[in-house]
């Protein structure tokens, strides 16, 4: 057969590195790229892309879609010389929200079903840390929810949970963009032991209180000293933007990844929360826009 | 009044540093100090001890439960100068599960019910940590289940909650003492970022997999490599026991508090796990003891 069905995937932009689980906590969110693949035998390949970054992204072999479904191909042991591939994407590019790893689990979900669904859900992990480098954005993409990701010798392993409380995610997404290259160039290669057990008890804190629901541990378990510090200068007004959510209801806020996008999470006054947020970086010049978001709790899924 | 009415207070033993939980992770176990108090207004002290460590607990003012008591008291602006104080202790001293924190809350609980219950259980934890100077063994031996603590600039806060899965605690207790400074002055000021990382990512682990209830999860989650590869040299065998007790179905173990006493976690096989962990000591020339433990549910009670 020469050519094969087509298949649909939708996938969850996702926040890492939340607060004080640095290289652990994801979230995935209700924003999404969505993919239509149909894999062609002999080629040709075409990709079409609409929606954010669309003029950055290319459109050929070097595409990160294509590339995680000849990696799944591969593995597979299968030969397709080129698919028509048609994504429209609403996760921003660059910004921490995950666009990279969208972009690699879409691929890879939709080369899976296309195929027959020969890999499942832990398989898909483990090629698309493979490909992303890390689990950190990859595995609430798959998974949804709330993930915990360690990775074990080389192998990833991810818990995903949904918080007992309905949680917003209230996103501010800067004008500028940033390199998680350049984000962890700033990074120190030793940290005092009080800071390591710093957030390892605020990051124990902020998984048990949203496993349980219970909001009033909340207002420190975002606290963190091992990444934000360092990265706080490459993103003007940081503190200031987290200030302001905070005075205006959050119970807490968070770079989003590698930044440069900042996330307060609330349980009421999304808007006045937002704006506050916009309203701080505009007095560091920087322009800025905000969304509000929730916690996604399936992750990526055939659509 | 000269003589206030007789109270009785039960404590449990607890283990601090719960795997990569340094400083963090706490479980409260169902092995019991239990102390009856009588306060008398003009004196005199009269301590008598039984059980575990009767001999090397000082029984005048110098005694730990005595000047909780007191501490409480002061804070309450009252004052006593005597007291009959019976204690029946079962928690070994000096063995990683927490002896002098029971001592500490043992004093604190049963005073406060004796003058009418003027501080809760916050109040309580906070006095107990500016005793004892953390708050990793009161925090469970006051609340009871397993306990995340975190101190934000001095105060303790506490989560506490119950594993969703029967967990059995397979103790070792070899036949010497740690002092806790000397196990503290073995720890490095400063650690890589990539072993804080590996620690953050295992206790979210940890405290994920317990309140979901997620067995699978827990073989990697008790990993450390912040605190207990330092303090193996102290425990001749440490790692052996371990490896021991995995190789007979435990899940995880680790060092409890700041040891010698090491505690392996399992569904089953309690005794096969105790009785391989003995002999694993035994090979090093180290005579122990095991016995198997649950999670106490409901921390420090008025009996």
């Amino acid at each position: 057969m020469a050519e094969e069905k087509m298949v649909k995937v939708r996938v969850p932009g996702t926040s890492a590195n939340c607060g004080p689980g640095f290289d652990t906590i994801g979230i995935a969110c209700n924003i999404y790229n969505e993919l239509e693949l149909t894999l062609k035998k002999d080629g040709p390949l075409v990709i079409e892309i609409s929606g954010e970054g669309a003029a950055n992204i290319p459109c050929d072999s070097r595409n990160i879609v294509w590339r995680s479904i000849q990696q799944l191909l591969r593995r597979a042991k299968l030969d397709y010389k080129g698919a028509y591939i048609k994504m429209y994407n609403q996760v921003p590019l660059s910004r921490g929200l995950g666009s990279s790893a969208a972009a690699i689990v879409a691929g890879l979900m939709a080369a899976n079903e296309a195929i027959g669904r020969r890999f499942n859900r832990h398989e898909l992990l483990a090629m698309a840390t493979e490909i992303e480098g890390h689990p950190d954005n990859v595995a609430p993409a798959i998974f949804g929810g709330v993930t915990v990701s360690v990775v074990d010798n080389g192998r990833p392993e991810c818990l995903s949970f949904l918080p007992n409380l309905p949680l917003k995610l209230i996103v501010v997404i800067p004008e500028f963009s940033l390199s998680t290259k350049a984000a962890r160039s700033v990074l120190p290669k030793e940290v005092s032991m009080k800071d390591a057990v710093f957030n390892v008890s605020r990051a124990s804190l902020l998984v048990a209180a949203l496993c349980r629901g219970e909001k009033k541990f909340l207002r420190h378990a975002f606290d963190d000293v091992l990444h934000q510090p360092y990265r706080a200068e490459l993103i003007p007004g940081m503190y200031e933007v987290f200030a302001a959510a905070k005075q205006n209801g959050a119970l807490g806020a968070a770079m989003s990844g590698a930044g440069p996008c900042l996330m307060a999470f609330a349980l009421k006054d999304g808007d006045k929360i937002g704006q506050a947020m916009v309203k701080a970086f505009a007095g560091k010049e920087i322009k800025a826009k905000y969304v509000e978001l929730t916690i996604d709790k399936n992750g990526a899924q055939v659509i």
